[in-house]
């Protein structure tokens, strides 16, 4: 299998992260995000929504979505709960990652990291502190009852969760007041297989 | 089973949509969305994001999200593939649903319809229409070729992508340059079922 991704990204990192837990053997090949690679004809005739990361089987099909390659890979592994409840709660959290979370915290990130916080982008940066904390509330108040988002162990939601979470100070966000996500991300390294964000070239 | 929602909502449209599609018995307990219900204490108590729809099973439980709300509830059926890979196919359609559809095409419809386009909103509408676009040209090229999004039958995808898709010339998309997407839509009234979004009190 051939993973297109760039490790700048949170929802790359995802996808490598659950790899090396699982220890699964694949090919990465490397889309420069920030380049404009996504957008090209060569890449959106693979995904013609331009978005990494993007899984390739060896037939040919291609699966975006990073939170759909987490469900597809981890499918039969400890990873994703086999009881139909445990599996609609995990989704639950990977939807709001996409929609309540990373739309907050992964894009002030992006404008303070990669783009080093242009005064024209600032009003922008500021609007989404507001809308990261909330998120962050939502997940501390979870993770004060239970050590991971869904049942006794880790699940993909945890990972979909760490991947902008673990580096959400780079957009501003002061994790010092939610302890418990602070626990918890400190958890999730202490996984087997772990591998960081950065220096991660697998 | 309980089911918290508003029918103004697409989101929630989603879920009456399947319930009727699958004939499941259900109480539906309206929220008013406009009227800020979804972030009063009493309703946060049962969904911390403070958003609708929200369903709740008898043990007292509660899941939300409502494309988790829709695998939950398709699980076992037609409507909801067992083959892994076709379910992350669905998976893939509905993160792309929550990311690159509906903040475009459900925001720009909300503050056209339910805001009246006041003009301190109007830049914000106007910067949702190339989004939505681009949106609804990822959906022609894959429903050019086949009559679904994913597989050979309607599944849970489809009614994703309906809740918003086929209200979109609220928000300013004029389907008529997007026949595949005009005969998806019409293809799916008619499935046995089918109940329209508005004047569906259940």
């Amino acid at each position: 299998m051939i993973v297109y991704g760039d490790t700048a990204s949170g929802n790359c990192y995802k996808i490598k992260l659950l790899l090396s837990f699982l220890n699964i053997e694949h090919e990465w090949r490397h889309v420069d995000i920030l380049a404009g690679e996504c957008q090209r004809p060569a890449f959106k005739q693979l995904n013609p929504n331009g978005k990494i990361p993007l899984l390739q089987l060896a037939s040919g099909e291609t699966l975006s979505e990073s939170n759909a390659i987490l469900n597809y890979l981890a499918e039969g592994t400890e990873w994703l709960p086999q009881q139909p409840w445990l599996r609609a709660k995990v989704l639950q959290w990977q939807f709001f990652e996409q929609y309540s979370h990373e739309p907050f915290i992964a894009v002030a990130r992006y404008i303070a990291v990669y783009l080093g916080l242009p005064a024209e982008r600032k009003a922008e940066y500021d609007s989404k502190q507001l809308g990261g904390h909330k998120a962050l509330a939502v997940m501390e108040q979870q993770l004060s009852q239970t050590n991971y988002l869904v049942g006794s162990g880790a699940t993909i939601a945890d990972i979909s969760l760490y991947g902008y979470t673990h580096v959400a100070d780079e957009g501003g966000f002061d994790l010092s007041g939610y302890p418990a996500i602070t626990d918890w991300l400190q958890r999730i390294t202490e996984i087997a297989g772990y591998i960081p964000m950065k220096d991660n070239e697998l």
